[in-house]
């Protein structure tokens, strides 16, 4: 946690008080004491610090801040993700690690090799995957929350929602073994916006590669490893934005 | 387990018996039925595929093979690793990731913000990290087996260790939030081999970063982000497998 995040609704007057958590990190991690000042910013808005000036050390632990908003919610970032939906264990590890790199929109959807029963966890319910999104923010000091959107069937996302947000983007992306060139060949103008597509454990099937392509999106490769999703989201994201100049 | 990884002293006369986990993916996830072939590996050999030429599907399982290794080791990776001792699980992380993305060497520090007590966990224990090299090259589809030195004193690794080996490498590199330079930059002219260090969580010390200033590592930042260590090892790995055209 290296933000403490609040909702706006929870700020009274300038004044917040957090229990549970976040009340544990600022004593027991933070180890912090009245008039320390601690990162805090207000999810989708701004960030500053958060001056202590009440701690209740015994259970329910209770730390009051005054807050003081100085800098702008970042920027919106450049990815939007398309990923499978994976195992909950998998889709946390996801979550967390691309809401820390950036992305502004996932959109989780349904691919051959997924298996029907993961759609079936928890992680549909919003309050389970929200906290991972939350670590992310927590972890990468931001505040701007990535919008997720859950797409149960495979055709009507590429046949029908892509074609109503592919003008937001400069590229489309779908990873794949087979892809006919390389990242820093796919990305061969000015980036802008940049959906990226990463497939489910055992990868994309020929006929969703088609069509993706369909759709407008380009097939790339970074080589003969085969890595873990989650890997490939860290490993593809950071490489695009290496290319971006970011 | 995208390829059967053995030990070159299992193979006896072109075969090898599988038990145990092996055996268990050959018949419970692969589904695979006598006369079939699965990718197949030696450990710091050449790769190929397996014949499966018998099947004891009951308790102890067991799969034998006629191998048939048709393709070289792959050849040596770009980037050697100095990370920061971590808490077992996160260790794990590291190591199986980073051996999936390719990694020549690990050299696993200690760092002031290192606790004392992950020297102590069992990791150190050679059988415990190594099976986690495996699955990284049983994910990635490689027999090489990185190798993995321990230096549990900072100094002496900067100052002893470091002069022996710096000149197998065109850069040095060390991720720090305050670095100089972006990644791109501190890359400035052709890359061949790479040693990246990567800080524990929390980050260097300026005395550490200071030490390998001194002893000829560039420090770069990545930007404003702050990542976990595990994430931050797989992009910056990635990065640097962009910038080097791989």
């Amino acid at each position: 946690m290296n933000i403490i995040l609040a909702d706006q609704d929870e700020i009274d007057n300038g004044r917040v008080i957090l229990e549970g958590e976040r009340a544990d990190h600022v004593v027991k991690v933070l180890r912090a004491k009245e008039n320390d000042t601690v990162r805090f910013g207000v999810l989708d808005g701004e960030m500053g610090k958060g001056r202590i000036v009440a701690i209740k050390r015994k259970y329910p632990r209770r730390v009051e801040l005054v807050v003081e908003l100085t800098d702008p919610m970042g920027p919106l970032p450049r990815v939007d993700l398309v990923v499978a939906m994976a195992r909950p264990i998998m889709m946390r590890r996801i979550l967390s690690q691309a809401t820390a790199l950036g992305v502004g929109t996932f959109h989780i959807i349904h691919a051959n090799r997924v298996e029907k029963s993961f759609w079936e966890a928890s992680m549909l319910e919003q309050e389970s995957f929200y906290d991972f999104l939350i670590q992310g923010l927590e972890q990468s000091v931001d505040t701007r929350m990535p919008e997720v959107i859950f797409h149960r069937r495979f055709k009507p996302f590429v046949e029908d929602v892509i074609p109503t947000i592919a003008d937001q983007y400069s590229h489309m992306l779908v990873g794949h073994p087979g892809g006919e060139c390389s990242l820093s060949e796919s990305i061969n103008e000015e980036p802008d916006r940049i959906l990226l597509a990463v497939g489910p454990e055992g990868g994309w099937v020929d006929y969703e590669v088609d069509k993706f392509r369909e759709a407008g999106f380009v097939p790339f490769t970074i080589g003969r490893r085969i890595l873990k999703v989650d890997t490939a989201v860290v490993a593809l994201h950071a490489r695009i934005s290496q290319i971006c100049g970011e």
